[in-house]
């Protein structure tokens, strides 16, 4: 059985409403039937569980909507394993496509989603998660600290590896294109990696850290990804940045069939399925069709983010990706990024359950600290360490010169 | 150059609000750069080409506002074809992605999007489109009339055959799976192939006139799909729903590249970016994405459907798949559906053009006419007649027995 809640908004009624979601995403019908389909029709059909009373909206998610009260619920309904199966896109299609079609609701969001054991063996869930980034890092006991090459468009081959060199010695663990740099003609992915893997792969034989590098390698087309895939792979990569949402379903799983790169996840365009509360879907139940699909690193924003995400929706999207849907292996790593400098470090650990197991992706805050890179990455090490020994961060500062500049220069919260 | 035009709305400052989104979705920028790499950001960079003015919104259309005026207008941006390229995912990541999450905005919708020369050598576009749908068909001079097989969920493949060989009999034009139904234990899709295609094949030897019959392949895989596909090829059909959201832009493309069948695509999700007014996409917007990758028959509800889109909307998207974006090949049939019977057939002429290419989709009104199917479609191309001469449908009914035992029944808008 799989249990969808949809969070509803109705005039009419609510219990009317849930009727029709169930009938109309499952058996929904124009014929009369007779006996022998009939009890077919009644096991595959969809069934309202439980509806859970909440308080009336002040006004409509949908402005179409005019007269109130707007009475809200949330409703859980049950879809049998056999109307559905194990194929996400029938999933996706059934039990919530057109839900949104339908006429004389004023909001509806989909808030929970409960698969059954099923779709575990059903799916390959992430290759490497959590453990295999440490693995492939190196890095144990603190979060992997990652930065992210800028601007977004407009360097060339030549300056991005430069830049990347600068990262390198700076001592992160981890780097990655923008997601908007996938393969421009003034930056072809095969150029990039022939500029950038030779630095990756000297500083590994120098020093026996091998930065992760992750590789803008989304393309409409899955053929065209894969050899993306191949380019970064043949040249000893073992990191790309995946916009999934522009790639689809079918884009993902695809690759992850034929992937021998750590997935990261980048979710643009995720905003508009859930930034406005009465509608779309929680990213809570949005991020399990991609983890069953192989995401192993999943951005997520961070606290104080230059985006309009709240602190309290990013702590709800870390629960979210380390939940173990059926087991720890399907939980993706969580990027908390975006505006990141380490001043979010105390906040970050103790709002996410006091885990290191993060990977803390600044850009700003690593690249403009004032004495360099270099001293960025130590001031965001400095900052972790603060956190987890539970030493306000002003007090680590005292000893820690680094974290000082960093605290000077960024706390006014202009990182970026 | 791509031109996206944004509808903004914001407490704050318009003109600012564009700069930004020009700039965060595109060259934005943490480090402060040397001559050469100026020039080339400068060559890349979006760039706000027009800003008009609309007037204030009401309320916020994120709920996440609070103190107005909500200040409105059409921003367009212009974003060099170097910066993107030609491939779909950078276009929707670059272009669209990222703007739905920028702070201090209460309501942001693409509404136009016009695409250079080069993207048309770039995408296969369809395949079949409106010609290929006639030719298969060999329907011509009016609308290809078709109907789906209900209930959505819940019929063995030896049920569906034969409500199919009662519409196969009953003389439509097209039938389809509904795009709730794909391959579940109880109906595998090699199954029902196997149960259907015979009556197609027989129909077509005995009579000349071969039923388009759609049958859904959609799999998040897109291995998967393709192997759907080819049990349909195979088997000598020549049609597919897919959902095309659920499969995402990496399963169509995979699918278009290797399919020989016509791609019928159910848009079963799209409401959620398109119904509220202030967020989201234009199906205008949305749908090029698809044609490009190679949609044939594009459904879009219809008027007076069962769904919340109003008829002016539906007219919209009729105008939208209908309009060429490089030239009249890449257009796609457009399909009417959801609670049509033939009462429609007058106004959905009236406003589309004065039209007969389309594929009109009858469910109930076709299966529940009163006299049986046969009847059903019968009393829909007679609306047709109708409606193209000119002729008033209760006028025309005096002389057509089917369509006024049809208007008796559906007259009073209770088709489905």
């Amino acid at each position: 059985m799989i249990t969808l809640t949809y969070r509803v908004e109705t005039s009419a009624s609510i219990d009317a409403l849930a009727t029709k979601i169930a009938s109309d995403q499952s058996t929904g019908t124009f014929v009369a039937l007779a006996g022998e389909t009939e009890e077919l029709k009644a096991r595959v059909a969809a069934r309202v569980l439980a509806i859970r009373s909440l308080p009336d909206a002040d006004r409509p998610s949908l402005p179409e909507a005019s007269d109130g009260p707007f009475k809200r619920a949330d409703v859980d309904i049950a879809f049998p394993l056999d109307a559905i199966g194990t194929d996400l896109s029938a999933l996706m299609t059934i039990a919530i496509g057109g839900a949104y079609s339908i006429k004389g609701l004023s909001g509806i969001r989909v808030v929970d989603m409960k698969l059954p054991d099923e779709y575990r063996s059903a799916h390959p869930g992430p290759q490497f998660g959590v453990t295999g980034s440490r693995r492939l890092t190196g890095v144990e006991n603190r979060p992997i600290i990652g930065t992210i090459v800028k601007p977004a468009l407009g360097l060339r081959p030549r300056e991005t590896a430069e830049m990347v060199g600068e990262l390198i010695a700076a001592g992160v663990d981890f780097i990655k294109d923008d997601e908007k740099l996938m393969s421009p003609a003034y930056s072809p992915l095969s150029e990039r990696v022939k500029a950038i893997m030779p630095l990756v792969l000297d500083h590994e034989q120098k020093t026996g850290k091998k930065v992760m590098y992750a590789f803008g390698i989304s393309h409409a087309d899955p053929d065209e990804m894969l050899r993306n895939h191949d380019l970064v792979a043949k040249a000893g990569g073992n990191c790309a940045v995946v916009n999934i949402n522009s790639v689809g379903f079918g884009g993902m799983a695809f690759l992850r069939k034929r992937s021998s790169l750590v997935i990261h996840a980048h979710r643009n365009g995720w905003d508009i399925l859930t930034r406005h509360p009465g509608l779309g879907m929680d990213f809570k139940v949005w991020q399990q069709f991609w983890r069953l699909l192989g995401v192993d690193q999943f951005q997520i924003n961070g606290i104080a983010s230059k985006y309009w995400e709240p602190d309290w929706s990013f702590v709800e999207s870390f629960k979210a990706v380390t939940t173990p849907i059926f087991s720890p292996d399907d939980c993706a790593l969580p990027v908390a990024g975006s505006g990141q400098w380490g001043g979010q470090a105390p906040e970050t650990y103790r709002r996410t359950g006091r885990t290191v197991d993060l990977l803390y992706l600044c850009g700003g805050g690593i690249v403009s600290h004032p004495d360099g890179p270099g001293a960025g990455v130590r001031a965001v090490q400095q900052a972790w360490q603060a956190a987890v020994d539970g030493i306000p961060l002003a007090e680590f500062a005292l000893t820690h010169p680094e974290l000082a500049r960093s605290i000077d220069k960024f706390g006014d919260g202009k990182a970026a």
